[in-house]
C-alpha cells in the first residue's frame, strides 16, 4: 500500500480552508477528488496544517495512501495536477513516504508569512493576497514589540474563541517583522500554532506599527490571558503557510 | 487647467491592453470612466506605454488634464481608486504635472520584467502572472546569449508583423537574465521598444535556456532581420511594465 507525501501550493481565496466541509469547497476535498479521478480510489488526504478560509499556502504538506502499486510519484503528481485544474491548487512535489509518515503528527515545525501592503493605494496585482494598510507602519517598533511573544507562553489572548486545542500553552520559536519595499512581512515559526494565532498577533502588532500601542501594551495583553485584551484579527488574505519541517 | 501625472498598477489579464478599443475593456477606458464618474468631465488619459492584452504593469505612467481646479492630487487619487473598483487597476501615486508634461513623449526610458516560473508544477498563486516552463532552463546561458542584443540594432527579427513603429532600429540599453528561486527573471530597459519585442526576445532566449539554441544562433537570428528567424512569442502573462523614466 504505497504512501505518498506531497507539497502543495494554493490560493485560498475561493475555499473554506484546508478541511473538508459538507457544503463548501475545501482544498482537501479538491485534492481527494482529483486523486479519485486519476486512480478510481477513494482516499483521505491528511494535511500538516488546517489553514482557514482564505488562507494561502506556498508549501503545505500532506500524505495519502493508495491501494494499488501502479504509480510512481512523478506520474501521480502530473496526473493529479491535471485533474485539479482549473482550481488554483498545485502539487509542487511528490515522493513516496515511509509507512509511518504522518503529515500532521510527524511535523516538527511550521512557518507562516503574513504580508501587509503598506502604501496609500490598495493592491491591484496582489488583491486578495495581502492586507492593505494605507497608513505608514513602523516595522521596527512592530518587530521590537513582537519579541515579547517569543518563547513559551499561555497564548489565550491570541487564540480564537472556538480553538479546539487542549491547551493554550505554545512555544513561539521565531517572530520577525521587517519592511520589504512597500510591504511589511511578518515571519514566524513554531512547532504548532493555535487557531487564528498568527492573525491575532498580526492585528495586535499593527496597533504598535500605527503608534497606538507600545511594546509594554503587547506584553500586558499577553499576560492578561484574555482574547478581549488583544488586538483585532487580521484578515486571512495576507497569510501564507510557508513550510512544514519534519 | 490642472494637469495630473499618475502612476498605475494593474493586472492585465481581463483587459484588451492599455489602449481604448470599441468593443473590449481596456485599462485606458477604465481610468477615463473612473475620472468621469468622479469629476463629471470627459477626459483622455495618455499612457507612457501601450501594453498589450494580458500584460501587467507595476508602474505605468499616464497624464490627463481637468477643466476645473477643484481637486488636489491626493484627493483625486483616492476618488479615482474608489471608482475603479472592483477592476484590478490602482493609482499608486498622483501629482500635479507641468503643462508641457506628456506621459508618452516626455518618457526617456522604459523598463520591463518578464517572469518565467521554472519548476515542474504549474503556478497556483501566480497563475496568469508568470509563464510556466516545466523543463529546467539554464539562466546563465540565456543571460550570455542576451548580451548579443545589447546596443543599437535593427530588431526586425523580434518585432511583431503589425508593429506600427516607423523604424525597426532601436537601442537596447540593458538585458539581464537571472534565476530568482523557482523563477527566471528577464529585466530589460531601453528608450522605447517595438511591438512584442520583449516577448519575442524572451521566447527566443527560452530556446537557449533549453539548450536548443546557442548564443551564436541568437546573433544570427538578429542579423537575419526576419521575424521568421526568431523564436516564438512568449505569452503576455509573464510581462510587466516596471517603470518609466523622465
Amino acid at each position: 500500500m504505497p504512501r505518498f507525501r506531497i507539497i502543495i501550493e494554493y490560493a485560498g481565496g475561493d475555499f473554506c480552508g484546508w478541511q473538508r466541509q459538507a457544503n463548501a469547497p475545501s482544498i482537501q476535498q479538491a485534492l481527494e477528488d482529483a486523486i479519485t479521478a486519476f486512480t478510481g480510489e477513494t482516499v483521505e488526504v491528511v494535511g500538516a496544517g488546517r489553514t482557514d478560509t482564505g488562507v494561502h499556502a506556498l508549501a503545505q504538506v500532506a500524505h495519502f495512501a493508495l491501494e494499488t502499486e501502479r504509480f510512481d510519484a512523478d506520474k501521480a503528481m502530473k496526473a493529479i495536477n491535471f485533474h485539479l485544474r482549473p482550481a488554483p491548487i498545485v502539487i509542487r512535489h511528490a515522493m513516496e513516504a515511509a509507512p509511518d509518515f504522518h503529515a500532521r503528527f510527524s511535523a516538527r515545525n511550521r512557518s507562516y508569512l503574513y504580508r501587509i501592503l503598506n502604501r496609500p493605494g490598495p493592491a491591484a496585482l496582489d488583491r486578495g493576497r495581502v492586507w492593505h494598510v494605507p497608513q505608514e507602519l513602523d516595522a521596527a517598533a512592530m518587530h521590537d514589540a513582537a519579541q515579547t511573544l517569543i518563547g513559551k507562553h499561555d497564548f489565550t489572548t491570541f487564540r480564537a474563541k472556538h480553538c479546539q486545542a487542549r491547551s493554550a500553552e505554545k512555544t513561539l520559536d521565531g517572530l520577525t517583522v521587517s519592511r520589504v519595499g512597500e510591504e511589511i512581512h511578518l515571519n514566524t515559526h513554531a512547532r504548532s500554532f493555535l487557531h487564528h494565532q498568527v492573525r491575532n498577533i498580526t492585528g495586535t502588532l499593527k496597533l504598535v506599527g500605527e503608534g497606538k500601542w507600545t511594546r509594554r501594551d503587547v506584553e500586558q495583553a499577553l499576560a492578561a490571558r484574555d482574547r478581549a485584551a488583544g488586538g483585532p484579527t487580521a484578515p486571512p488574505d495576507g497569510l501564507y503557510l510557508v513550510s512544514v519541517g519534519y
